[in-house]
């Protein structure tokens, strides 16, 4: 007898809606804290000096209190927006004006789907691409093209006949340390395609997220910034990577012809982004030394992903991947194993990485996964690296 | 010669967004301060203790920084989701699991707008209706269908019309100090259309935002807790009016068959809210005395409303109102003007009121105005109000 499912009314694009594997990961590492989780995307919230971010709070309800438990404008914080012009931001055209703050770089994705995509909406994204794009767009139901990535970038070529065969709309992209594979363009790709793009029309939807977190301090142009129409691209930011994603903000930079639509959506989704959040952020940035909090941040990651790589080349050898420049993950290929049977085993023996056919708009053949290397402390790595390695060689003999 | 429009690529159904003239008119007078606003919905910000909040805010960054400052579960954060259980709704099937955290309530109309309504949906909403959900529902472009109000809720007479002749999917009702108008619906209303919507099985959405503002402290039962068919009905709340705005969190009341959808949406949207003031809240709700807190919030919303409809009634008798039994509005007509002319030269003067017909889903003929008295002081608002008169009494003579 099969379960009866329960018939609920509701829109049709719901039909369109996807579920994250990773946030379901997630609850039950929270759940069981036996489990050892390269799943998340989290970064460390230790890196964040708490006698820095105490006088802030204290400065916060001593001058700002009034400011800081009131509604905001729909656009943001105006002292934040010209804090992240200055020090985030890089393309020429850029005023406070064009900042919209945004709860998380993830609500921007959102208004951007919901601004463009309607069903005849070709969208161009990479493969793999972020989940998170994919779960913001899908509901607005556009046509999905993809592009094949190589670790500098999309594969020229296909690109080039992708958009020569198809009149394509939008295209999403995440060029520096991307999520899930820290694939990222070269300078010589990014003036390739800024030109390409402007050729043919396209909107850029370029997310930004992981931007400044190269191992060595190197910032890549961004794509938005060696385009002439800058009418026609978005950068997406974010301070969950750079600070915390506790206080839930990022931006968008948005070409002017689109500001009052892109306002609209925004107050019709939440009326404005935190305020309180923003008040804490902007004297955050006053007050540290940012350059120096980037550095340090950068050279964790660095030392940890050093860490998970070595574990990785001393304990599962079979195991194959590029090594990233930036970011906050490998991006792993296991050979001859089925990417669902090793996450099942995995889960049961106690470790969790998320399964690469999450971050594809395509079926794949090949068994990768996404491991995060910000959160676990080493020890923990060593024994999830080993719990890994015992698990596939179960599998595999 | 006629301005050239830019023709820009989007979305049809960015042809439905609305603007709010609220949100322009908030700017202008942030930006000239010497506008006397009558027009926000804004909370007293000094209402909540600086002391306890430091003393939370401290005692966060000593014991739940790492999880303040870290992703949190797409549905909230447990602690606060069962202290809403505990004090702030009433419907009898709750759990924290039917506790979804959003960012305001907001939030929650754009989810259920997404989760709800296509352009075959047809959606009953009040005349007058809160702006926001016009603006939450409208890019989703339903059919809308209203219901004339009266002081003590919708005119039973045309509901009965309006649901025995269309097909009525979607209810979006605002039933305690309703925004604009501060119209409470009574308790005999309450139960009659509660027993409607089950027999005509409609959904529900219950927006309380308001629920905790009456003047003597009254809580009527939600119009939710009266249905039987407790899978057709939501409940939205929120912190804002309560606690602060600037905290953005409110709350949906979500049926069990409805939960895993509104939750994958809300990843979309934002992957989930903003959990720094989600503990920051939960905390404050643990230290303060959170009844006495509400009382004095309404000892102060009441005292401000007696000094304004005094004003009123001295300074513009011509005008009429109903006195409201709780909320921070009162909702005015003035007659034998044009709303229009009235909104323009009392700009002009600077004092600034919000125009009826920005919560009317149909064309009006009369001319009312949404007049906040949390915000100003007292002298202020007594100046405000002489502005308005010497206006009101110029274009009428």
């Amino acid at each position: 007898m099969e379960t009866e499912i329960p018939t609920i009314f509701s829109a049709k694009r719901t039909s369109f809606v996807r579920t994250s594997v990773i946030r379901e990961i997630l609850k039950l590492t929270v759940e069981n804290s036996d489990i050892l989780s390269f799943a998340g995307g989290l970064p460390n919230p230790h890196l964040l000096s708490k006698d820095i971010l105490g006088s802030v709070m204290e400065a916060t309800i001593r001058e700002n209190i009034a400011t800081a438990l009131q509604y905001g404008d729909s656009s943001g914080y105006l002292p934040l927006r010209k804090q992240i012009i200055e020090e985030l931001t890089d393309v020429p055209w850029n005023s406070p004006d064009s900042i919209i703050i945004t709860h998380g770089s993830q609500q921007g994705l959102d208004i951007l789907g919901k601004m463009f995509m309607d069903s005849d909406t070709n969208v161009l994204i990479e493969d793999p691409v972020y989940l998170g794009a994919l779960q913001a767009f899908s509901p607005y139901h556009p046509q999905f093209f993809s592009v094949p990535m190589e670790t500098d970038g999309p594969n020229l070529f296909w690109l080039e006949e992708i958009l020569s065969q198809n009149k394509i709309h939008v295209f999403y992209a995440n060029p520096s340390y991307q999520n899930p594979s820290t694939y990222t363009w070269s300078l010589e790709k990014r003036k390739q395609i800024a030109s390409l793009l402007d050729e043919k029309e396209i909107i850029l939807i370029e997310d930004e997220a992981y931007r400044y977190l190269d191992f060595e301090g190197n910032v890549y142009p961004s794509v938005s910034s060696l385009r002439k129409r800058n009418d026609l691209t978005f950068v997406l930011g974010s301070f969950s990577k750079i600070l915390s994603p506790g206080f839930r903000l990022g931006w968008t930079v948005v070409p002017e012809v689109y500001r009052s639509l892109f306002t609209a959506i925004k107050q019709g989704n939440d009326l404005n982004s935190n305020q309180f959040s923003q008040v804490i952020v902007s004297k955050l940035l006053d007050e540290m030394d940012f350059k120096d909090h980037l550095r340090s941040i950068q050279r964790f990651y660095s030392e940890k992903k050093e860490i998970l790589v070595s574990l990785m080349k001393n304990f599962l050898p079979e195991a194959k991947f590029s090594l990233p420049k930036g970011g906050m993950f490998l991006w792993v290929e296991y050979p001859k194993v089925s990417e669902k049977e090793l996450m099942k085993q995995c889960l049961t023996s106690g470790v969790a990485m998320v399964p690469g056919s999450e971050f594809s708009p395509v079926k794949r053949t090949s068994s990768n996964f996404r491991m995060n290397f910000s959160f676990l402390g080493d020890v923990e790595m060593e024994e999830g690296v080993k719990r890994i390695a015992k698990v596939y060689r179960d599998i595999n003999t």
